[in-house]
């Protein structure tokens, strides 16, 4: 077998579906978000970037700006190692206490990433405790998939929010047996919101632990910004809660938050969180900067809010369809891979608007989309334009309207 | 089962086995490399750190922090997305550029560490390539074995650097199979350095493909920074080459090298890579700074040389045994994890000396050791002070000198 073959032609094979990813190469513009240079063959030009996960536009804040400039001033560029071997800093510590408290749990523990977060935690709890099964919601993220399929646990997928589904499962497991619940609170594709209280209900009738991931909540959601389970008062039915510093905080990393056993558990025992070295101490300050002021300020949620609803209203004026769903993500249903991908590269082309097509295998086939993420920085003429550009677009695809 | 008596137990018996992991909480000082301060219950000291893998100090070096700063203020904190979705900036593909060249390779992928990036490549590389199989080193990192591991296919472990055992089940397989080699070039805990030259004749011998991990080499090692593989003409003998923006390149984030077919499948099909929010882009300019600092420059190159042969040296005047080996790495052996946490308590302590003890699982049982990394800004007083201490507690504690 030619291996070089063999990849050339799965490359193929993705490009014929049209499910070959070409990455726009972007340059952000810091003050000028969510304004953007973009670089390709023909030269560069600026996009309106309406896809962003830095969903409240924090990456520009100075409030993490600065803090991230200072503590490179102060502490320099890396962190020199793994949190065993001369990488803990100062400021790791004191963003795992910010977290600790914004969730109401004992401690913290941050890793390299939302990914590496959900990977190493899930994969070293199911792992770790003797004849644990896990009960996964079928929309799950790939990194609490992986960390699930690493464990080599026992596992049963419950239909997604099925909280009715999750109680046939566990009620058809031994009782003895311990039991974890992993779900999301926003799912990131659907912009659906879960069940927190209906799953907690469930897994306290069964003494299964909770495992929720509010990556696409936290910084947006709850008083403090600490999440939907905040906001519905339901934290503490949480066994861990596990977030990113790189959505709404507008950094990079990732975390749990749990009791002080359970967080001192995966710290001693993930691999994934061992022998990696810790993120720079300047990101770590600038995230604490950046959960700190969204713990008071609800200036740029409201903001949010708002520019959310007033895409809808646009959306809606223009009869393009959007998916309903109760949080800040704008699913725009194409419902065919080609007709995302050309439509998608004319919003770039002609109106100078980047969103990226959502085709296969991040959501099903039939289910392709645009997914819109509206953020405080976008002006009343930047979702005048994005509207009237999809209109046009949409007359010329032949696209179905939604009648009102 | 009571999950969190469990989790208690596990904990307490790593306590008795003197394994449990407590992070010295430092302060880097920025352009004082290698001094720190340390953050205890006790107050703020000051310490020297000997076990960072900032190998150059780069992580100082105002080339890469007066970088880092400017793309902070031109890009702001985060990238704002995955690779595919927003999150690819300019500075990403000017570093990917960057580290293609380094390696003489057609590309280069970046990924969120050297973990992920070990993890992530190898793990979709025999996942997704139907029949290979891999060869691990015994001694490879755990990066490494989590990814052979994820991807599920048959492996054979040959003994640490044994190329006559490679050979040996290589030829016990189906000549048919495709074939893959994964080993490092130098070893972090002790420091020996493999035969690249003959790992790949053997290779070659079976039509195998080589994946070599130089995280402990790349910045150090070659004419351009270009690793130990780059030292030894052999390059191109190599199918990918792995490596780490954490370490001797100050920063953080690991990518691979190789050519454009398997990089772009390893981009179109690692789960690790898609599905996480790519670097900030800050980061991969201040790395792109420091790659491009050490191409040209020697000096770090060779006062790092200087300045493992002057601890060496020292070392030896006072009969304090360490591990003979060809790198920069020089592992003081203790053989007793007691021992070597008490040493490394009482350099801390009462010499201001920041040595991590490396104990089981880390190393085996029996080969405990205090792992020093010299670096060029290590002073002579401050290589004289280390020594002095070790030979003190050399004595304190009855431990065997090497005779000359």
């Amino acid at each position: 077998m030619d291996v070089n073959q063999h990849m050339a032609r799965a490359l193929d094979e993705l490009r014929t579906a049209g499910n070959y990813r070409i990455f726009a190469e972007l340059e952000r513009q810091c003050t000028a978000f969510p304004k953007a240079s973009i670089h390709t063959a023909g030269g560069i030009g600026e996009v309106t970037v309406w896809c962003s996960n830095d969903y409240l536009g924090m990456g520009q804040n100075p409030v993490v700006t600065d803090r991230m400039i200072e503590i490179i001033r102060k502490c320099g560029a890396g962190a020199g190692g793994t949190r065993n071997i001369s990488g803990s800093n100062h400021h790791h510590v004191l963003l795992e206490r910010e977290l600790a408290d914004l969730h109401g749990k004992e401690a913290a523990l941050i890793f390299t990433s939302g990914y590496v977060s959900n990977w190493a935690a899930l994969g070293t709890l199911l792992a770790k405790i003797p004849g644990i099964i896990v009960y996964s919601d079928a929309l799950n993220h790939a990194s609490m998939i992986e960390g699930i399929r690493a464990s080599g646990c026992p596992r049963r997928i419950f239909r997604h929010n099925d909280y009715r589904h999750l109680r046939t499962l566990m009620a058809a497991d031994d009782p003895a047996a311990p039991k974890l619940v992993a779900f999301e609170s926003v799912y990131s594709m659907d912009g659906d919101i879960s069940p927190i209280r209906e799953i907690c209900d469930v897994a306290d009738a069964f003494g299964a632990m909770t495992y929720l991931d509010e990556v696409h909540a936290v910084g947006m959601y709850g008083p403090r910004g600490d999440g939907v389970a905040a906001r519905e008062g339901l934290m503490d039915r949480l066994t861990v809660i596990e977030g990113t510093l790189g959505k709404a905080y507008g950094v990079m990393g990732g975390y749990i938050a749990a009791s002080a056993t359970l967080v001192d558990f995966v710290r001693s025992f993930a691999s994934g969180f061992i022998f990696t070295t810790a993120i720079p101490p300047a990101l770590a300050a600038a995230a604490t900067a950046s959960i700190r002021h969204l713990k008071e300020s609800q200036v740029e949620r409201e903001q949010h809010r708002a520019a959310v609803a007033k895409v809808r209203a646009a959306l809606d004026r223009r009869g393009i369809p959007h998916m309903a769903n109760p949080s800040h993500i704008v699913p725009v249903m194409v419902g065919n891979a080609a007709k995302c991908k050309w439509i998608s590269d004319v919003l770039l082309n002609d109106f100078g608007i980047y969103v990226q097509p959502i085709n296969y295998p991040t959501v099903a086939v039939g289910t392709e989309r645009l997914r819109i993420t509206p953020t405080p920085l976008h002006s009343d003429a930047d979702i005048d334009h994005l509207a009237a550009a999809l209109c046009s677009l949409w007359s010329q695809c032949a696209l179905a309207r939604r009648v009102a």
